[in-house]
């Protein structure tokens, strides 16, 4: 199939996705790298637009290709420069009771910046975290950023949004909660964890709500120099995840 | 004085600012964080454009402060939406005696992405290294992205460009050294590191040199999870300098 006119549907249906609203089910691949390691995650393809004199590369898509010019990938792409292709997947859900088996448990708290998601889940993958929990009111994880920053381990681990905290705190109940606070009384290097843990990170600019510094069962800090106010959210997650769950 | 044109001299040349090419001697500070860090750490500051209505706030600036509108200040900044105050800085200069006798030293090489060398050098500070050297062909430490990024960070350890390797060999003569390699031998927990110590590493996209390889005394990897192949460049450098340096 080619499709090269922009007030085509389809290429208009596909520009939707890069608002949030239209992201109920399906999301925006873009470029080679997300297409290839969402495809080879299992990930559920739609379709991909392909630039024709790329279509060579994109064969082990097989009939979800549809080949297209710089025009329509400029159009539905969200990056400056049109990347050669962009495809559509569909969400994978997952299943909540998953959970309550895993181990290593990451908690992100009203996180706002898609490109500290994304590189977080990177990390969390990369750790060996089971899954991630976006809990309170998070950027969304289908944002295009988010998915980039990922570099294609966004489909590797669960991630389950959480809004209530009644359901938080049952799923949790017999998990090891430790709090990340400059304020906590241990510091990383002392601290030995047990498992099943629930690792909680808050947002930069707010740090942890009192009610997860609360349901806490424990706390670290990060050894710092002195004047130094805090670090990046994902900086920090990743020395954390390192040291408890490595 | 006030400033309300956008044609005045003074803000176009300002403006220039945004461009490489310019900062040779002077740089941009968007916003009141950026400037107040760069205040209270001794950097010398030229003059401050504020919006005339925020003026009380910057009042720790005396004659520096030069009241101005939005357009100026769009005109003026390199983000989307203009911050309430932009100042004009001078670049400190440092003497590359000071790194012989350093203990902890981190190098990057050819590294390309402002946010990143921003964030890393955030984490330098917090993580207690003495100086940071930028090898090859860097982006420009002075690169507004990167100012915002290290979050006041900047002026609190002093950064180095050093092009040439015959320099690069002299100064770290005497040095432990240690390339940061996916196919390193040792991994990073095990390793006990020596001061004084140089930790090198490479950008993203390429990885550390042969050159650099050569040079290092010693190795390390980073412990992952099967199938995950690599990690954001300023992640990997939070993890090995908090392990090497704390």
């Amino acid at each position: 199939m080619e499709i090269t006119s922009v007030n085509n549907d389809l290429v208009k249906e596909t520009a939707k996705l890069q608002q949030k609203k239209y992201r109920d089910k399906k999301f925006l691949l873009e470029g080679y790298k997300a297409i290839e390691g969402a495809y080879e995650s299992g990930i559920e393809i739609d379709y991909v637009f392909v630039l024709t004199q790329k279509a060579d590369e994109y064969k082990f898509l097989g009939d979800k290709v549809i080949l297209t010019n710089e025009a329509v990938l400029k159009k539905i792409s969200t990056t400056d420069s049109a990347p050669e292709a962009v495809g559509v997947a569909i969400k994978r859900e997952y299943n909540t009771d998953m959970l309550k088996k895993s181990q290593k448990v990451v908690l992100l708290e009203n996180i706002k910046d898609a490109g500290n998601l994304g590189t977080i889940l990177r990390t969390s993958v990369a750790f060996g975290a089971d899954a991630v929990i976006l809990y309170g009111d998070s950027v969304d994880l289908y944002n295009p950023k988010c998915v980039r920053s990922a570099v294609g381990n966004l489909w590797k681990i669960p991630v389950f949004e959480i809004k209530d905290f009644g359901e938080l705190e049952k799923t949790f109940e017999g998990f090891n909660r430790v709090a990340t606070l400059p304020r906590a009384k241990k510091y990383l290097k002392d601290y030995k964890s047990q498992l099943p843990c629930l690792v909680m990170f808050g947002s930069e600019a707010d740090g942890l709500s009192d009610k997860l510094i609360n349901f806490a069962t424990d706390s670290v800090k990060i050894e710092m120099a002195e004047g130094v106010e805090s670090l990046n959210l994902s900086v920090s997650c990743a020395v954390v995840l390192y040291q408890i769950f490595l």
